[in-house]
């Protein structure tokens, strides 16, 4: 406990307390997404006799890869990068047209000259990470209004971000943890020369389909190999994961080094029952309508459904995601744990008058919050967060005027994602020369605005957007209507900065421009009568909580990198055993029962090496290790720390676990990685390539 | 010729030309607003045996006011100011109720603790003036883009304005002379504490009315008292002008201070020319537009016609000087004496390399800008220049939000009328409690939607104002939905910045809001592609003048303090003398022959002590002393420094003195001192105010 702001903020009468309790509540099991500078040393040592060392943790996080959103690692000396097929899924669609189709088809470049670089692609690395708990904390003064101690802690992260990239040249970003408890601020290195090595074709990676998705058993080759660049060369580095030459066994030890998104399981439950009463809900409507449409487009034809897939997988995937959290919220006995850990949290505050001094009202004033939040949330989502407009070309839209706007801001003043850290990310965006399908584009676009109608008709702006139109019509209007179609406008628009922008006659550019004033203010809106009080109170009841359990609870998921450990296990299901790992045998099998008919087609290439492929070789396995959205493509590794599998999936029973951790039947659903070699070299032939991850050459 | 800008672009070889030039066209006769740290002395001293010292000029500037577009003076030691009834007028209209119509009544405060604090109005005394033509011109660095040359005087500007607000505590505001050949920094006290004290009633003072305003002879007593307070006692001051106790006499010289608006004598003919076929017509179509309309609505009854004349007479006002403006440009004649002087000092230019190389191309660029600006002139205009939103409620809303947008930004990148120096009298205008009548403002603002629609209908913003709605329905609904009645809302909005800006949900704000973007955008393209060429060639203009001519030409009037000069004179029009001054006798009699009717009515107070009036006392008089709009208001003192007479109009054929100064018939107007004691004492009975303008007390 060498934490100085514990310290400071835990005088020593409250040593006590602290100790009593310290043992209270420890984190379950296998639970825990664990920062890397905070490994959970003890618990692997007793619960599975494994030793960590700093050498395994650094090496390990210097072969980790951020894919903005999802994860990914290096697996040779040489830059080849593995992922999930579904991580890597928007690049592969990027580089397919009309007449190429590699979701279709697959891809494998026989030679380096064959790999296809990938357009508006950035890969990140942590390079370093430091507690800047102190600083970030230091820079609130007593007094303070929760705005004015965010507004301070804003120019603190600014200032540290912009320090890191003078420094280093790295990309400094302040992670917040324990809502606030905790600051530390992460060092990214960033690879923007990205290309297209392997993928295998879509019905091999996403076998069994969206049914399937977040299903157990499994047998799915969700695979994607890209390779990084430097100056036109293969990025050369040690710190890759190297192949285990032996399979898992149940019971085995595997840790899984990704970067989940977002947990709640720290949250007070008025937070967790706005997002049962008014986020998911509004979410997954919103999804289910997407996916109904896109279905409609996507059965019109080929080229439709190879267009309208490329938003659709995530739709889906996102809209089961979302359904298996809210199911985790509407189950009353989850909810009622939940109630019972915060009211025995909160009736431990209340024994010492100290701690109930400055944390009482914590929980009271969260749930304040949360009433205000749901009363503009509607408006929020249409608006700030643009689920009235959307169309790729509205994103584009309002990036360029917001770049304009904001970039000649001092740093510490502007919109946070337009920080200068973050500035070639959104620079490469507006620029990225990835296809847009217009009619796609009016389809997205004309039902949000019909949403918009149907939800906020009353609204000026909506008014003014869309009058007696239908619309559908405006829809069309502005999608055929705009320039940005042309990557050469965008660059004319970007460099002419604001000037440019106001004198641009571009109906989406006018579009973004109307719906920006009345977005800001609703984001004013949450941020100060939301967020700002959700961070100071989370703070407030961390700070609780590291006072009565210390800080043996790990932090909630935020994106950044964590380390999760569990047992290769299965489980019971109905009663019925779940092996934890499935072969190439059960993958024919189960693809013959279904008469080899979508969604249990497999490609031709697997069909026609059949009798090549080993059946006894296992393609995906099960785990205990604790993961959510965003661990896809997360490297699985035994205690050797060899590479033993690709995590893809959790099964459906995992989902709650955003909430709750369980262990009982919930898993992480792993690519085994003997089934990645035996499809390699039996299917695909990419000897090559085998040999580069075993390290044979 | 001590300036050193001078010397400093042009080197010794230029010599020779500049003084064989030198006594070419110098200022014609009486012509000339001059620069009171450049009065013209040899001419005064020449042609009237006047000699000008550094005391009078000092004291004649610290006893003038600037009205902010129209002119004053002080009279007496303890604040006692002089101006026009028609300066004064929004005063006395804001001043003004349904049941106490001070315009009608006419005011006279016969105590201080009579005297009524007028809303929202600040006077200036400009206290010093600093060449600072090397400062500004220091900053253009060779190479510059008219654009970049622009934004660096720009900073230079704001710079200089806020280190006289901090060194001095005055208002600092850089003249720009000679369309950027010279740059002076005036300095001025700013006085918010305005009282009114005395004004005649409306058919008095504007005596003939719009028939005869602009013309001679007149009978008018346009005249009006304020008095400055200090922390809430009479401003106290020695610059003032004392009361002459003689009249004047045909042949006298007359000096005349005050702040003439602007002129565009030193235009080259291609702006001129943009005048003619596309500024003015503009104004001439638009002020007939609401003359017309306005005027409908005075007919409709007694606070109908009250309410309107409050805007009516400006509109008239204008719409007479733009059309004898006009007239001066379609004369022929003038135009061609325009190219001719033109091509001559072109000719001039192209006889010296030097020359021709450094200014050549001046008119050329200047004429294609003009044609640039003539594509545009009708969207900024419209838009930027807000006459498709006539409403006092969109000033309010838009000032409100370029505040808030533009304050936080550092001094010298706002748009520059919020730049520091100019805050306060934003602000102050902002939380004016001036009245405002819903119903005229529904009919202004429906009448100018109306024009919007009828020229700018493909305009995006246009058709999300407008849609399919009629644009009476959209004034109606944004004048009586805006809560901009309320100053307090005024005043929270402005606390609020732009967060509250755009949380508000006021239409009037929301239509600020989407007018604003496309505004800015007409702004800058005006700014650079058209007022940066103009001002940088204008520049050299002026310098091939001073090189050709030296500085024996005045600048063009700029709103800024000038000192011109001339006779008290008549002339003949139509073969008939007219006199150079009128009397009470004339007055009485034009108002008989009129049978005293509209709009030769007499108030009730002029007919009742008719008696006691001294037929013999002048009431106007004129004289050929250079002036032009912003000059209403104006001292005359004769050589003494003693006040004669109070400007208040030019007869029409002064009008196309804008262009190009003449005296045989072009007159300023005046009050007659004499008529004014006359008028006070004897019809008005204000013995103490007449004492203490005579200094009898």
């Amino acid at each position: 406990m060498n934490n100085p702001r514990i310290r400071r903020y835990f005088p020593s009468v409250l040593l006590s307390v602290l100790l009593a309790a310290l043992l209270i509540l420890p984190a379950a099991a296998d639970e825990g997404m664990w920062l890397f500078n905070r490994p959970p040393k003890d618990i692997l040592q007793k619960r599975y006799g494994f030793t960590v060392t700093p050498e395994f943790m650094d090496h390990l996080r210097l072969a980790s890869i951020s894919f903005g959103g999802a994860s990914g690692s290096f697996i040779s000396p040489d830059g080849l990068v593995l992922t999930n097929h579904h991580v890597g899924r928007g690049a592969v669609q990027n580089l397919s047209t009309k007449d190429r189709d590699l979701m279709k088809t697959g891809f494998y470049a026989r030679t380096r000259a064959e790999e296809l670089k990938v357009p508006g692609m950035e890969l990140r690395v942590l390079h370093a990470i430091e507690d800047v708990t102190d600083t970030v904390l230091g820079a609130e003064k007593p007094g303070m209004t929760p705005v004015e101690a965010a507004d301070a802690r804003q120019k603190v992260f600014a200032a540290l971000e912009k320090e890191t990239a003078e420094t280093s040249g790295l990309r400094g970003v302040v992670v917040t943890l324990y809502s606030g408890g905790m600051y530390h601020l992460y060092k990214y290195k960033l690879h923007g020369d990205v290309r297209l090595v392997f993928a295998p074709e879509y019905l091999a990676a996403f076998f069994g389909g969206d049914p399937d998705n977040f299903t157990y058993p499994r047998y799915d080759l969700d695979i994607c190999l890209f390779r990084i660049y430097e100056n036109g060369q293969p990025f050369k580095s040690d710190h890759y994961i190297r192949w285990s030459a032996e399979g898992v066994a149940e019971g085995d030890l595997v840790l899984c080094s990704g970067h989940p998104g977002s947990t709640g399981r720290l949250l007070s439950t008025s937070q967790l029952e706005f997002l049962r009463d008014t986020s998911y809900p509004f979410n997954i409507a919103n999804l289910t309508r997407r996916q109904a449409y896109m279905r409609a487009y996507a059965a019109k034809g080929e080229e439709e459904k190879r267009i309208a897939d490329r938003n659709l997988f995530g739709i889906e995937n996102s809209l089961k995601a979302t359904t298996g959290y809210q199911s985790g919220l509407l189950d009353k006995t989850l909810m009622e744990r939940k109630l019972r850990e915060e009211e025995a949290l909160r009736a431990e505050v209340r024994k010492n008058p100290e701690l109930e001094k400055e944390f009482g009202s914590a929980w009271d004033e969260i749930a304040a919050a949360e009433k205000a939040y749901a009363s503009f949330f509607k408006p929020l989502a249409f608006f700030d967060r643009a689920n009235g407009f959307y169309t790729t070309y509205f994103t584009i839209a309002r990036n360029l005027i917001r770049l304009a706007m904001e970039k000649p801001k001092p740093n510490a003043d502007r919109l946070r994602e337009f920080r200068d850290a973050s500035l070639p990310s959104i620079e490469r965006g507006i620029l990225s020369p990835a296809p847009i399908y217009d009619e796609f584009e009016i389809l997205k676009l004309g039902d949000s605005l019909t949403q918009l109608k149907e939800e906020l008709a009353g609204m000026q702006e909506v008014k003014w957007i869309l009058g007696d139109r239908s619309p559908r019509d405006v829809a069309r209007e502005l999608v055929t209507g705009t320039k940005l179609k042309d990557v050469e406008h965008r660059k004319k628009l970007m460099a002419g900065g604001l000037e440019a922008i106001f004198q641009c006659q571009d109906p989406m550019i006018k579009l973004a421009l109307v719906v920006d004033p009345v977005s800001r203010g609703l984001r004013a809106k949450y941020e100060k009568q939301v967020e700002a009080v959700e961070t100071r109170n989370g703070t407030l009841i961390a700070k609780a909580m590291f006072a009565l359990k210390g800080t043996s609870i790990p932090p909630d998921a935020t994106g950044s990198l964590r380390l999760s450990f569990g047992a290769v296990k299965g489980y019971i299901e109905n009663g019925k055993k779940i092996p934890f790992q499935t072969t190439y045998a059960g993958l024919y099998e189960k693809s013959a029962k279904a008469g080899n008919k979508d969604p249990y087609e497999l490609p031709e290439s697997f069909l026609k090496k059949k009798a090549a492929v080993k059946m006894s070789t296992p393609i995906n396995f099960v785990s205990t290790a604790d993961s959510i959205g965003g661990n896809s493509g997360s490297p699985l590794v035994n205690r050797k720390g060899e590479f033993v599998g690709v995590l893809f999936d959790g099964n459906i029973q995992s989902l709650p676990t955003r909430f709750v951790y369980e262990d009982t039947v919930s898993r992480s659903v792993i690519v085994h990685a003997q089934g990645i070699i035996e499809a390699l070299l039996k299917i695909y032939g990419a000897k090559p390539l085998v040999d580069e991850i075993l390290g044979k050459k």
